[in-house]
C-alpha cells in the first residue's frame, strides 16, 4: 500500500467535518447560517423550524434562544439514534440567537454558525421570509469590509475596527465619502453588524438603487477602559456613574483616537455635516452619549432600540432610577435644551424601536413625542412585528441609510 | 421609579454576558484566546492549562483538542458549586482547538472565541511561549484584511475572498504588489489564515522588519462544485477521481475567477513570476495541483504540511492506494517531468512539515529527497517540536514570505 496516499486520506479525514446528525426533518431545508453540510436546523415549508442534536447519553435537552424565536425554552424529545429535536413555530423572518440547554448547561449547536452575542460565541440561525431579501448578497456592486487596526491613545492599546467602503471607492479615487459609525449592542462586538445585521449588504443594494449616498461605515468595539480600570462590564446593581465612566472612555476613543484614525486612513469628508453617530440598544445609549459629550462632531445621530437615559446623578442606582421625566433643559447633558440651535445644527436627529419591544418602544416613542413637543425635529421609526432583535435593526438601517447625507 | 432607567438596565443585563465560572484557577491567567471577562481557560506560571466548566447536572465531561494540545480526551472532575476542571500540561506555544464533552457531546466552551475547524465552530485556545512573538500585534504599520465578494462563473454563486493588502497600499497609489494566494486545511475556511493563523500580523512584522516584500495575501474558500454537483465533502472511501473533481473545480475557480478578479480589484502585478500559491494540509495538496494543471500561472508554489499525493488512476481508492513510489514523469500530472525546464520557470518550490507530525513529517522529506534526486530545486523547512497545527503553518509563513519575490 502506498503510505502517501494512507496518510493523505487519513489527515483529511480526522481533520474534516465530523458527521453531524443527518437527520433531514421531514421536508425541511437546512437555514442558510448553518455550517456547510448540516442539514439541521431545518426550516419547513410552512416556516416552522426543526433542531436537532445527537445526544444518546443527555438526560434533558431544550432550545432557547433571543427574542423573535420565542424565547423557550423549548422541550426537545429523544428519539431513534438517540437524536433528540423540537419543532418551533413560525418565527419572525430575520437573524436570532438561540443555543441549547444539554443537561443544565447552555451550549452552542455544531450545525450552525456562531456570532458574538451575549458576551460570548452564540448560535445563530436566519429565517427567510417576505420583506427579507433587502439585506441578500444580490448581483450588484459590492463594498469591502476591511478590518483596521489602530493604536488607542485613551485605552495604550491597539483596537481593531472593521470599516466598509463602498463599490467603487478604490476606482473613483478623487471622490472623498460621508462617514457613518455604527455600533453594535450590549454583549456583542464590532462583528455584530456585519456578521449579524449584514450592514454591508443592505448598503450595497441602497446605493445599487441610487437610494443612499455612498458612505464609509465604521464599526468599532463599544467597549473601552484606560489603563488600570477594570474592563467594562456592567452589574446589576450599577449606578449612572459606572455608565458615564465606561460611555465616556468609548467617547473619548471614538473622537479622540477613531475619527482622527478614519480622518486620516480614508478619503473621507472630515465635517461634521459628513459624519453620523449611531447604534443600536447600548449602542443607541452610546450614540446619544457621545453626542451629547462633543455636540459639534456629528450631524447626524441615531438610537436604534436604544434606551432613554434621562439621569444626572452619578449615584443613582440604574435599576431602581431617580423619579422624574425627560426634561430637555437637563436631559442628555443638555443636548436639547435649545432646540432651535439643535435643530440648525444637527440635519437629524433619528429614533427607532420594534412593535413588539412593548415597554422600550413605548419608552422610545414617548423620548420622540416629549423631544417634539420641546420643538426638536425628530424621526421616529417603528419596525412592525418585531422585537429587540436584529430584525429591528436590519430595517432601521434599511430606513436610515437613506436619509443620511442627502 | 423611572421606567426609562429600569428598563434600560433590564434590557442591557439581559443582553449582556451570562455570569461565567469566576473560578480563578489558582494564580492562572486568562488566555489571550478567552472571551472578554472569562477567567477560564486560565494558563499557569509553569505553562499548565486549566479548563472549567459549571455543569451541575452533568454525568461526565472530559476536555479534548487537537495535536497540539495532546489531544486528550482529559477528564474533568467535579468540584463545588458543580464545577468541573482539568489541568493538563504545558501545550506548545501556539493556537490549538479544542472542546468539551459533555455526557457525549462534543460542545464549545462558553470562555473561548471560536474558530471554523473540522467542519464546524470550534473553541480554541492561544497558548504563550518562547518564539511565540512573530504573530503578535505590534507597535508597526499594520495592513488591511477586507473582505472581497466576487461572482463565480464557475460554481455560479458569489463568493468571498479575504484579501489582506499591506502597510501603506492606500497611500503608495502607483505602487503594484505580488500576489500570495494562501489556503486553508480540510474542514477550516477563508477565515482560518487570519484568525487562527495571524498571517496579517506575521506579514505586517516582517515587512516592518524589511524583511518580506509588501505583498497581497488572497485567501478563499478551498471548496467548490459546479451547479447540479454535490457541495464537496470527502468520505472515507473516497477515490482520487473524487479528489480530482473537487480539486479540479477549485482550480477553475482559482484560476478563471479569482485570479482575473484580484488582478482587476487590486494593483497587482499580474503576471505568473509576481503570483505564488500556497496552502496547508488539503490547501498544500491543492496548491500542488493547481500548479500542476496551470503551470504557467505561478512562479512559487508552497504545500505547507500537504499530503503527497502521487496517482494517477482516478478509480484508485484513496485509503488503499496504489503499490509504488513517486514517479517524476507522472506525478502531480508530469508538473516534475523536465526538471530543468521547471527550475527555469519555477522560482520556489517550498516543501514543510513538523517534526511532530511523524508519518506525515517523512513522507513530505521523502518527497523532497525524491524531488531532489531527480534534479528539481526544492526549499523542505521544518517546524521543530510541532505538529499537525497552526503553530507549524505560522511557522511556515514565517519562513516562507522571506522567500517569496526576492
Amino acid at each position: 500500500m502506498n503510505r502517501a496516499f494512507a496518510t493523505a486520506v487519513a489527515v483529511l479525514v480526522a481533520l474534516g467535518p465530523e458527521r453531524l446528525p443527518a437527520q433531514p426533518p421531514g421536508e425541511a431545508s437546512p437555514a442558510s447560517s448553518n455550517v456547510p453540510g448540516s442539514l439541521s436546523p431545518g426550516i419547513h415549508r410552512d416556516g416552522r423550524v426543526t433542531f436537532t442534536l445527537r445526544a444518546p447519553d443527555a438526560n434533558a435537552l431544550q432550545v432557547a434562544g433571543g427574542d423573535g424565536l420565542g424565547k423557550g425554552p423549548f422541550p426537545m424529545t429523544k428519539g431513534v439514534d438517540g437524536i433528540w429535536s423540537a419543532t418551533i413555530a413560525r418565527p419572525v423572518p430575520g437573524f436570532h440567537y438561540y443555543w441549547f440547554v444539554l443537561d443544565g448547561v447552555s451550549v452552542n449547536d455544531p450545525g450552525s454558525e456562531t456570532y458574538f452575542g451575549y458576551g460570548r460565541e452564540t448560535s445563530g440561525i436566519e429565517i427567510p421570509g417576505p420583506g427579507a431579501d433587502f439585506y441578500e448578497v444580490k448581483s450588484v456592486a459590492h463594498g469591502e469590509v476591511r478590518e483596521k487596526w489602530y493604536f488607542s491613545r485613551t485605552t495604550q492599546q491597539w483596537r481593531r475596527a472593521l470599516v466598509y467602503t463602498p463599490p467603487r471607492y478604490s476606482e473613483d479615487l478623487r471622490r472623498r465619502y460621508p462617514v457613518l459609525i455604527l455600533q453594535h449592542g450590549m454583549g456583542e462586538d464590532e462583528t455584530g453588524w456585519t456578521r449579524q445585521g449584514k450592514a454591508q449588504f443592505i448598503l450595497d443594494n441602497l446605493i445599487a438603487a441610487g437610494r443612499a449616498r455612498p458612505m464609509i461605515v465604521v464599526m468599532d468595539r463599544g467597549y473601552a477602559s484606560t489603563p488600570g480600570v477594570p474592563p467594562f462590564a456592567l452589574a446589576a446593581d450599577a449606578r449612572l456613574g459606572d455608565l458615564q465612566l465606561a460611555f465616556g472612555t468609548f467617547a473619548d476613543v471614538v473622537v479622540r483616537d477613531l475619527i482622527p484614525t478614519i480622518d486620516a486612513s480614508y478619503r473621507t469628508i472630515g465635517d461634521h455635516r459628513h459624519r453620523a453617530m449611531a447604534g443600536l440598544s447600548m449602542g443607541g445609549m452610546q450614540a446619544l452619549f457621545i453626542a451629547s459629550r462633543h455636540p459639534d462632531e456629528f450631524g447626524y445621530i441615531a438610537s436604534l432600540s436604544g434606551p432613554p437615559l434621562y439621569g444626572t446623578d452619578p449615584d443613582e442606582r440604574l435599576d431602581t432610577g431617580f423619579h422624574g421625566e425627560f426634561d430637555p433643559k437637563t436631559a442628555y447633558g443638555g443636548l436639547f435644551s435649545d432646540p432651535a440651535k439643535f435643530n440648525q445644527r444637527i440635519e437629524l436627529l433619528w429614533l427607532g424601536a420594534g412593535t413588539e419591544e412593548k415597554e422600550l418602544h413605548a419608552r422610545v416613542r414617548d423620548l420622540a413625542d416629549a423631544l417634539r413637543r420641546s420643538g426638536v425635529r425628530v424621526v421616529f421609526f417603528e419596525s412592525p412585528g418585531t422585537a429587540h432583535e436584529w430584525q429591528t435593526w436590519r430595517r432601521d438601517l434599511f430606513d436610515l441609510a437613506q436619509r443620511l447625507f442627502p
